[in-house]
């Protein structure tokens, strides 16, 4: 059993918030701040905390702080609230650590500085603001947690989040930092520079886009995101992008090589490898916030999934998100619904009670 | 009104079986001949084939002759079918077009090859196999047409092309072959190196997949497609796939400048242009072989899925796929709804009797 905690939140956007709400949930005593007095407002409206008008009234007799505000801000708001709140231990959520530990380090007294611990929920989800915030964004998601922080500091941060439902990772920052510039950033890049090729490619082909099918629009959904926040992100783990950047065109270039080879086997051996991984990742379950998923093998044929979401309307269970997976052998599929952690327990035994056999997945 | 063919489908897959379903239902006569005849005889169940058992026999007396075979196989199989059926005009589905025509031309007489047309329907399914196919494959995907064939043999194809429901587009073989390098071929090699390096990588960090959340697996989903099938599409397209790598690394390099020089505005510039791209493609129809896409506003609660897949039922209409578009600004989302492109007016009507307003997109 932890001991309550006070917990002073800075910056009160969907992840902000979110982790107020769980604090609430936990039963520790929350404030926020934004320096956008609306989305304060609106964050208070949908949580449990008290609202500060200013940072110094926000951390003023915290136990524990999390700087939650966008990348480039972090690093002076934790020394900030490492100056205002002696007697608190602070963290962060930025996506990119060793740069923000970096800027805290410099305008920090080593003594100051063993309070800090460097942290990232993993998880987030493509919406944003308060209004999108909930307790349960965190339940079983990664909290990545830098390993080199003061023992004492990081074991309360660590409690902490154990205490709200997700699952404590200690990790190096530089580790961290090299390891999401490949499966979180450079995906982005990937994504942002096939789109921006197709588009440069349409203004002398206008007919380009014409013969463009599903795997183009799978491979391009990311390029949507909202470029001032990945500009953000990239800037501040650069080197690491910068490297991840340089191994894709190696491996680009080595196939490249094997095409323009007409080296047959060498392609196909390039893509069974990939394959492969790709077929065993499938099989692990999707991480993603606060979000439980069920396989449900169903028929093929009308009626069934009105069948299935019925189940869940009489349950009061919203679907979050729905996947319908035909079977490559036609005749069965599989419907893979999304629905909120706290709710797919309800989700599950509706299903069963409707002879539905539903594998939860995550 | 065009007069019926006596049609003759070389290679009996998913496509192939498809073309003999949609001209049977266009009043065409049609034989099958695959050299696997456990294919064939699986095509033959599903679609009204005669079944032939040598490719002579399955091409005496033709008028069109469709060659669905591998695309390895393809410009042996078009030469043999030219001599066989002297009085048809015979054309091949092959997704690569300019290595095809060549071959055909090394091996095919001037004057047989004046009744070549190369073609393909673009489309497409994850699906393989005639157990698979339907006539509703072709109804309305675009079929591109070789601009260079002789006018009288390509109008017959381009005839029997309207008559299933496609829409021919009539192209430069070279120029098919450099456009489809980019939005298809490109995404694929795209898709599968970044699988195939962060593959690699897990050997040294077995916690890198940890960390992988859905931006990633959406820009590897692809790299779980057949190695067999794509060695042999990228080595017939190969000058025109390097090229499209070597645009795609270009680019990649001078993404990876402005991160490393810390050019803020220039990332925000290029993430600025893709984003402007993506939403004006996210704007556009599905492609997709067969399948009409319903746009269905619903506001976001419990139950509402239920009601608009119930409807589907009681109309006796199948969904093929679903998505929940959700608004960025919460509250309401869009319900994309797959359909046959043959029920599709049955699943409107239904829908707009309660009361929803289905946008149908294709």
């Amino acid at each position: 059993m932890t001991s309550p905690e006070r917990v002073a939140i800075i910056g009160t956007g969907m992840i902000g918030t979110s982790i107020g709400m769980a604090a609430v949930r936990a039963g520790d005593a929350v404030r926020g701040f934004d320096t956008d007095s609306d989305a304060l407002a609106k964050a208070c409206e949908r949580a449990e905390l008290v609202p500060a008008t200013t940072l110094r009234e926000c951390v003023e007799g915290s136990t524990l702080v999390f700087v939650c505000t966008p990348v480039p801000a972090v690093a002076d708001v934790v020394s900030e609230a490492l100056r205002q709140a002696q007697a608190a231990v602070v963290s962060d959520v930025a996506s990119v650590k060793a740069r923000v530990r970096q800027g805290v380090s410099g305008s920090t007294k080593a003594d100051e500085l063993r309070r800090y611990v460097g942290g990232h929920p993993m998880g987030g989800s493509e919406r944003s603001g308060p209004e999108h915030a909930s307790a349960s964004v965190l339940d079983g998601i990664v909290w990545v947690i830098d390993e080199r922080a003061d023992g004492d500091a990081a074991d309360r941060v660590e409690a902490f989040v154990r205490k709200v439902g997700a699952r404590p990772v200690r990790m190096d920052v530089e580790r961290h930092d090299r390891l999401v510039a490949i499966v979180s950033h450079l995906p982005q890049v990937a994504s942002t520079t096939l789109m921006g090729l197709a588009a440069t490619e349409e203004a002398g082909e206008p007919e380009i886009l014409l013969l463009a099918a599903g795997g183009f629009r799978d491979l391009t959904r990311l390029a949507a995101s909202s470029p001032h926040l990945w500009g953000d992100i990239l800037l501040a783990n650069g080197d690491a992008v910068g490297r991840a950047i340089d191994l894709y065109i190696e491996r680009l270039s080595s196939l490249r090589e094997l095409v323009l080879a007409g080296d047959a086997p060498g392609v196909e051996r390039a893509f069974g490898q990939a394959k492969d991984a790709r077929l065993s990742l499938a099989a692990k379950p999707t991480v993603r916030a606060g979000v439980a998923v069920l396989q449900v093998p169903v028929p093929d044929r009308p009626g069934v999934l009105a069948e299935v979401t019925a189940t869940m309307s009489d349950a009061g269970v919203n679907i979050e998100d729905i996947q319908i997976v035909h079977s490559p052998e036609g005749g069965r599929g599989t419907v893979h619904l999304m629905v909120a952690a706290g709710a797919a327990e309800d989700a599950e035994r509706a299903l069963r009670e409707r002879w539905f056999e539903p594998l939860r997945l995550a």
